[in-house]
C-alpha cells in the first residue's frame, strides 16, 4: 500500500507526528503537498474543496489510503498504527495507545497557545503581555502535569517503551514534544529535563533508530520554524 | 454489560457527550462520581490515583467497561459507539464518526477559551478585554469554518443524520454543542443559526427522541452552569 500524506510543506507541524510513524516503518509514502507545481499544494486543496466528496476533511493533515481519506492527526496513527507495525493488534492495546496520542493533542494546543494566547488572527507581538502570563503557567503547571504524567506512564510499563517491550507511534510523538520544547524554550527545558529522566531516555533512544536517525539527517526533515506550532521567542524562554 | 461513568458530578462538561450516548442507547450505567459520600467523587479520584494501575487515566471523563478503563471523551465513544448502536461497523465509517467527533473536541476547546483565553489559572474578571477579543474572533470566524463544515457533511450525507439514515454518536453531540452556544451566546447564536439551518434541525430531531426527551427532563441531566464549557457574560454575547 502507498500512503499519501497531505499537509503543508513548509512546516513540521502536527503532519510531522504522521511522518515520523511513516518513516519509521519505512513505509511507501507520498509528501503530497511537497511536491512542486500543481501537483502539490494546489492537489491538496482541491481534495478537501471537493464538492462530490461525502467525507471532506476539516483540515490537514490527513492520510489517503486506497479510496480511504483519514482525518485528525490521532485518528490516522489509529488507523496506521496495527498496519505499521507501530501499535498493538488488541483493542484494549489500541485504545490506550490512542488515549494517550489524544493526550498528547491537548498538549500540542496548550504549546501553540503560549505564543497565540489571546486570538490566532493577531500576531504574537500584539499579544506579548498574555503571552509571557500564559507561557508562565504553561511552566508552571501545564507541563509538570502533563509530562509528569507519561513519566509515570513509561515509569509503570514494562519498559523501555510507553507501552512496554515495542516501540509504539506513542513513542515517536513524545519524542517530537521533546525536540519541539527544546527548540521553543531551550533554556527552560534544560531546567525541566532533570524532572523527567524517562522522557529523556526514550527520546535518545528513539533519536538513535537507523530510520529515525536516517530521516532527521535527510531533506524530507523539515526544519523548525517560527510559523510552527513551536516557536522561539527569547522573552518567553 | 454494566458501564461505569467517571465525570464531575455538578456539571455537564465533556462527561456530557458520553452521558448523552449512554442515555440515548438506554444503556446499563452508573454515574460514579453522582454517587454520595465515599462512593461518589472519592471513589474517582482513587481510581486515577491508583499506583498499581498500568493504564492511569490522565483525566475524567472515562468509563469503566468490566476491567478495561477507557478516557478520553472522543475515545469511550469510539469504544462504545458500535456496542450502543450508536455508530457504524465498518472500519471506514467508525473512522469517519470518530474523525467528526475529534474536530467537535477541537472545538470545544475552544468555547471554552473564549471566556478563559489568557490562561485558566485566573478569573474571567481578570482577562475581560482578551475574553472579548477572543469571542469576537470565535464568532466572525471560527463558528462560521466550524459549524458551516458540519452543515456541509449534513447535506452532503444521505440524511437525515450525519452519517445518513441512522443516528450516531456525532449526532448527540453536535446538539449539545448547539445547547451550549444557546446558552452562552443566547443573541449572537439566535442570529448565527439561520446559516446553519441544517444543523438546527438535527438539534430538534435528537431534542425529540424519547430517551433523549426523557433524559432531559430527568434530574440525570444537570443544568448549564457558569462552571462548565459554556458560561454566560453578557458583556461577551
Amino acid at each position: 500500500m502507498r500512503y499519501e500524506l497531505y499537509y503543508w510543506p513548509t512546516i513540521q507541524g502536527r503532519g510531522e507526528f504522521v511522518r515520523l510513524a511513516l518513516e519509521e516503518a519505512g513505509a511507501d509514502y507520498i509528501d503530497v503537498a511537497r511536491r512542486p507545481g500543481k501537483r502539490g499544494v494546489p492537489a491538496m486543496t482541491r481534495l478537501m474543496d471537493d464538492k462530490r466528496s461525502k467525507r471532506p476533511p476539516y483540515a490537514p493533515p490527513f492520510v489517503k489510503a486506497g479510496k480511504l481519506v483519514i482525518a485528525q492527526t490521532a485518528n490516522i496513527l489509529l488507523y496506521l498504527g496495527p498496519r505499521l507495525g507501530l501499535a498493538p493488534r488488541d483493542e484494549a492495546g489500541r485504545l490506550w495507545a490512542h488515549q494517550l496520542q489524544l493526550t498528547i493533542s491537548d498538549l500540542v494546543v496548550e504549546i501553540h497557545d503560549t505564543h497565540h494566547p489571546v486570538t490566532t488572527y493577531l500576531y504574537y507581538e500584539e499579544q506579548r503581555p498574555a503571552a509571557k502570563r500564559r507561557t508562565a503557567d504553561f511552566w508552571r503547571y501545564r507541563v509538570p502535569k502533563i509530562l509528569g504524567y507519561f513519566e509515570r506512564v513509561l515509569a509503570r510499563s514494562s519498559g523501555p517503551h510507553v507501552l512496554g517491550r515495542r516501540l509504539c507511534y506513542v513513542d515517536l510523538s513524545l519524542f517530537q514534544i521533546i525536540e519541539g520544547l527544546r527548540y521553543a524554550f531551550p533554556r527552560r527545558m534544560k531546567r525541566f529535563e532533570k524532572k523527567v529522566p524517562g522522557l529523556v531516555a526514550l527520546h535518545d533512544r528513539v533519536a538513535k533508530r537507523p530510520r529515525i536517525a536516517a530521516y532527521l539527517a535527510s531533506k524530507r526533515r523539515l526544519p523548525f520554524s517560527q510559523w510552527g506550532i513551536y516557536r522561539y521567542f527569547k522573552e518567553l524562554d
